[in-house]
């Protein structure tokens, strides 16, 4: 027993791992393409209870404690712990079970029957949240079985957590926070969320950027006119949006409303040193995108997703192309969303917002404005706030952070590259309650068409993921 | 037979219009919605065909010469002769028989099968082309039947031309001209398309906009990409074609591009009195259409039309609304209609606009770019122009303009409105060739929904369409 023991204890987590995906590669993806075989729309009830279920089944199959907590009208969190002997640390690990809304016509194959295609030899699962975000969940249960194989023990109590409306905007987490404060405590929560670095290098985030959603729509004429009897005095509403986004945005991608910038937090020094280490692919992803430019007056991408963001996600005004006429119509509509930084919050990017529209003489409105309200005002705009989220950091100096970056190099062979925050946006701050630290750890790849039509995951990063949660459960303190 | 010569002389000619049209309505509506039950999209070539056949049998039954002039690939022009015993003088009458594409989910009843509605008291027929522009067709049908019913002749030669592929925008009618010119010669043309003032009051033209269509398409990101991961770095296609817009026009209506009013015609003293004999209905549009201002720095309605004009007819760019996610789109498209005046030409247009574009850093290519296109260049925008046409004015004091507008006064008891142009266009600088006066001839009611779903002619605009033409037969000399 001894000389067994001795034996186990030589060989690292990361390889215990490798050599357990090795034997067991048909049986993970067996598990992995069962579970991606379930649709999961946060909105299809009846699925996600099967997600759910299965997942929960999953976990108890490995010995851990399971629960569904759950809250009317929501997608159950998928609770499970696993206790350490003697160990006073508890880590939670949060991954969410629905994915994005699918558009069938888009997609090579149906979004969820996966499909294991070669890729040149760099093969990938196709399939919605094959990547965003069941990879890490089959990652962990990976984990776990290769941990039993390999005869190791948690160094941690594990928590894991898992979402059913990320997607959605994850309208009930806050809820769940606060009505199961007990269960949802950790020392420290693990994002397993979002892609490596397009490098393929591994990366932990320490942070991650606000949301907030915007859809504004201005007014023409009651009608929809002809444009050669009435244009030049009818007012145009294409015109009028255009011009008002160009109040708010330039083509640099620098905000123009007042005051915006204020609520920025600067970098730290750490901060400044981590991203300099991260290598410059700027040049390499210009080629791959076709940009003959870039925003941000020539700074790195890197440094730029930590500044705030307004972005146009869609207009829509009139008809183009051969569905164009001759017409002044009655509405324009954009779509932004802005992106937030500490310490910006929705609340007063609301309020920054709404007085610089106001002030370029626009009357806001929260609904569809009859006649006498677009007759009293030379511009109504109706605007329709998303609820959005706040930004989240935590420090990268903290021991926890310390040990995680440690943990992760020694599985690996380097250091990941350390982001002071994701350029995405998940609701770290709900987990960061009571100065919590969140740490993001992705294992997935960054071209996996993320909320994209063929979605996809590398099995490259799959079965590295599963090596980095096996050094995790059992090396961290 | 004296006795009776000197009292059908007593009767004007307006009044042998009423009287046969009353006793004939069911009659003349039997014939029109027969008519309007033809489709009539000039891309339809079988039932264009029937209705060519159609108004070509309507107006053979009237004794009319008749033919249907062809060139290979268009519909025909129906042209119909009828001589006057003595005369020198050959009037020429255009409408267009083919109509605007439907969207058959927004009419109310369907667009080919005419409805006749009461409309509080004020009845009218729905359908296609009701008014755009059999209409007119269907008046001079009936103006013939009320002149051989009250025995008067035609004072001068008539000729009648019906176009086939007007709202397809005229593609073959400069080479009809070229190929037909005896036919198509005359002292003057008549061209009975568009609608009277808004007032109701009658109207005459004497010109009419040019037009000329441009697509705008700017790029992205080679894919669409998740706006947290690349947002403010990759540039954002509809911030980059808001921002064009934006310099190309104000919100006012006023065009910026450098040069573009250089080539603008004064109007003439006498035009500037028609124009200020005309009421201002501004204030009654304004509250129909529920402005809250109006674009051309105040100035009245009828007098912007008579500028050029550069109209948003479309904007598509990412999606709004529901459909709206957090991406940065591949490329965003504009559609554009410019109304040019005398003497401003296509060519010159398009040769001011993309000097200007060009000047705003933009590369600008025909067809869609490749990436090595992409990547030489900050911005690259593709312009597909439309092949458009000048405007055209004929002088309100020619001795044919001066009598045209006397048959009106004295068919309906007030003088007609003398617009020196249109705001709309029709391609009146062809009927023009060799200096040919060519006045524009309107019956049919502004509110008729021309161009979408449920046009309608009020039967009154019919109705004294029939008596102006009945005047305008037997009194031109």
């Amino acid at each position: 027993m001894l000389l067994l023991a001795i034996v186990l204890a030589a060989v690292s987590p990361a390889q215990a791992a490798h050599d357990y995906r090795v034997a067991h590669e048909q049986e993970i993806l067996a598990e992995f393409t069962g579970l991606l075989a379930i649709p999961n729309l946060a909105s299809d009830t009846a699925n996600i209870e099967k997600n759910a279920n299965a997942i929960a089944a999953m976990f108890s199959r490995r010995g851990a404690n399971v629960q569904l907590l759950r809250l009317d009208g929501a997608p159950p969190l998928v609770y499970a712990t696993l206790s350490a002997a003697n160990a006073k640390t508890t880590m939670a690990f949060y991954a969410h079970y629905d994915g994005q809304p699918v558009d069938p016509a888009q997609w090579q194959t149906p979004p969820w029957q996966p499909v294991l295609k070669n890729d040149g030899g760099d093969p990938r699962i196709y399939a919605r949240s094959a990547s965003d975000d069941k990879a890490p969940i089959i990652a962990m249960l990976a984990a776990l079985d290769a941990m039993r194989a390999a005869r190791m023990a948690p160094s941690v109590n594990l928590k894991f957590m898992f979402e059913g409306e990320e997607e959605a905007g994850s309208p009930h987490l806050a809820s769940y926070f606060d009505r199961y404060p007990k269960e949802l405590a950790a020392d420290a929560w693990l994002l397993c969320d979002g892609p490596v670095h397009q490098s393929r290098h591994m990366q932990l985030y320490f942070g991650a950027r606000g949301v907030a959603d915007l859809e504004m729509t201005v007014y023409g004429p009651a009608r929809a006119l002809h444009s050669g009897h009435y244009g030049n005095w009818a007012p145009n509403p294409i015109v009028t949006l255009t011009h008002l986004i160009d109040t708010m945005r330039d083509t640099d991608g620098r905000i123009l409303i007042d005051g915006f910038y204020d609520d920025v937090t600067p970098l730290t020094p750490a901060e400044r040193d981590a991203l300099a280490a991260i290598p410059n692919i700027d040049d390499d992803l210009k080629r791959e995108l076709a940009l003959g430019r870039t925003e941000g007056a020539g700074k790195p991408l890197n440094e730029l997703i930590l500044q705030p963001a307004l972005n146009l996600r869609g207009f829509a005004g009139g008809h183009v192309g051969n569905q164009a006429s001759n017409t002044i119509s009655t509405e324009a509509r954009a779509s932004i969303d802005f992106r937030l930084v500490p310490a910006q919050t929705p609340e007063k990017l609301r309020e920054r917002v709404e007085r610089h529209i106001a002030s370029r003489n626009f009357f806001i409105v929260p609904d569809t404005p009859d006649a006498t309200t677009r007759m009293a005002h030379p511009n109504v705009v109706k605007l329709e706030w998303g609820p959005g989220y706040p930004a989240a950091r935590t420090s990268m100096d903290l021991p926890v952070s310390r040990r995680v970056a440690a943990v992760i190099r020694d599985a690996t062979g380097s250091a990941p590259y350390l982001l002071p925050s994701l350029g995405g946006s998940v609701p770290m701050y709900l987990f960061q309650r009571n100065g919590t630290a969140v740490i993001g750890f992705p294992i997935v790849n960054h071209d996996n068409n993320q909320h994209a039509a063929n979605e996809n995951v590398r099995l490259k990063n799959l079965w590295e993921g599963i090596e980095m949660f096996t050094a995790l459960f059992t090396n961290l303190r």
